[in-house]
């Protein structure tokens, strides 16, 4: 089997599997690309959209603007040649000797001074964050204060310490998110997130 | 917070939530690093090692030997600096132009190819997969052949389309494996058991 039939297969086995949902067809194009990139039907009960989080993010792709992921993990997961088709690139910062000396003179993470870096390069683009919840809240502070504009936030970072509250708060915001409820989410999860917008971008 | 006290602070939450459970020290330092990088306690339930798939792991990892991933998003997240210090390399193959060439010619799909084309760079290291089934299942076919020569698989291909029949086989064989069984795995999740390997040979 080839691929794309793999992949094919896959989505229809999701499909049926998944039974009667209450989606867009454009939102479960997002959703069943997480569950196939975990095999984990439980984004069904907790991915959560902006209204208008997927018209957002198929705009900042077709208009070129960056994507900035907060993990090299999430940057190597994400189809960085289509989307330079558009004209965008994918960065992450977090192993910029730049972003390392600011977190020592600032006493932060290198996540959250990853994104005070990215204020320009994320600008009317996409920020991904699937790992630290620091990076999380440091990208809602300065979107609070109009720092930051990033058209579009994918926020699913994962673990025990802060990562359910972060989403929380930015489930709460009145800007484009897709992100999710609890603890799930990883860097895997943030890329195919944008994988499938890309692909939607293209289609 | 810093980041190794969020760590620390996770692996304790980790462990009130998991209970008592069988697992040497050993392994659950491994299977604790994949609930941290995952927030999903079903790999207390899925995972199978080989009796020897830790010690194998390390004395791969001490002696300088490579590992070699399915995905770029694998190798992105395995702790490469800490591997160097040994002497030992990460590679991955999926994107080398002779791979994708050669899987052009055989009519097989590049993760395939990527795994013929590391027979000489996986020898006596470690080889990861932590996507594609079909890599899982050459990868056996060689080793079978008597052609590779890994000292320890990692064995985690996610997905609906035999992520779950290539990982029972592997689990069958008499070889070093670390893998689960069911359809969930993925590159994030086989990086954090590389890492909690790099952790425990550097210890």
């Amino acid at each position: 089997m080839k691929p794309e039939a793999i992949e094919s297969l896959s989505f229809q086995i999701i499909d049926r599997e998944a039974g009667p949902h209450g989606f867009s067809e454009r939102q479960w194009t997002v959703i069943r690309r997480m569950i196939h990139t975990s095999a984990d039907f439980d984004y069904m009960d907790t991915v959560r959209f902006h209204p208008n989080a997927i018209d957002a993010g198929i705009q900042a792709i077709r208009q070129g603007n960056n994507v900035v992921t907060d993990t090299n993990m999430a940057k190597a997961g994400i189809r960085g040649k289509e989307l330079a088709n558009y004209g965008g690139q994918v960065h992450c910062l977090i192993t910029d000797p730049d972003v390392a000396r600011a977190a020592k003179q600032a006493g932060s993470t290198r996540a959250e001074a990853a994104v005070d870096a990215a204020v320009n390069l994320m600008d009317g683009g996409i920020y991904v964050v699937g790992n630290a919840p620091t990076a999380l809240l440091r990208l809602i502070e300065l979107i609070n204060s109009r720092t930051a504009r990033p058209a579009l936030v994918v926020g699913l970072p994962v673990g025990f310490v802060n990562a359910a509250e972060s989403k929380a708060e930015l489930i709460q915001m009145d800007i484009p998110y897709i992100s999710n409820v609890g603890r799930k989410g990883g860097s895997n999860l943030a890329a195919s997130v944008v994988n499938a917008l890309i692909i939607q971008a293209s289609a």
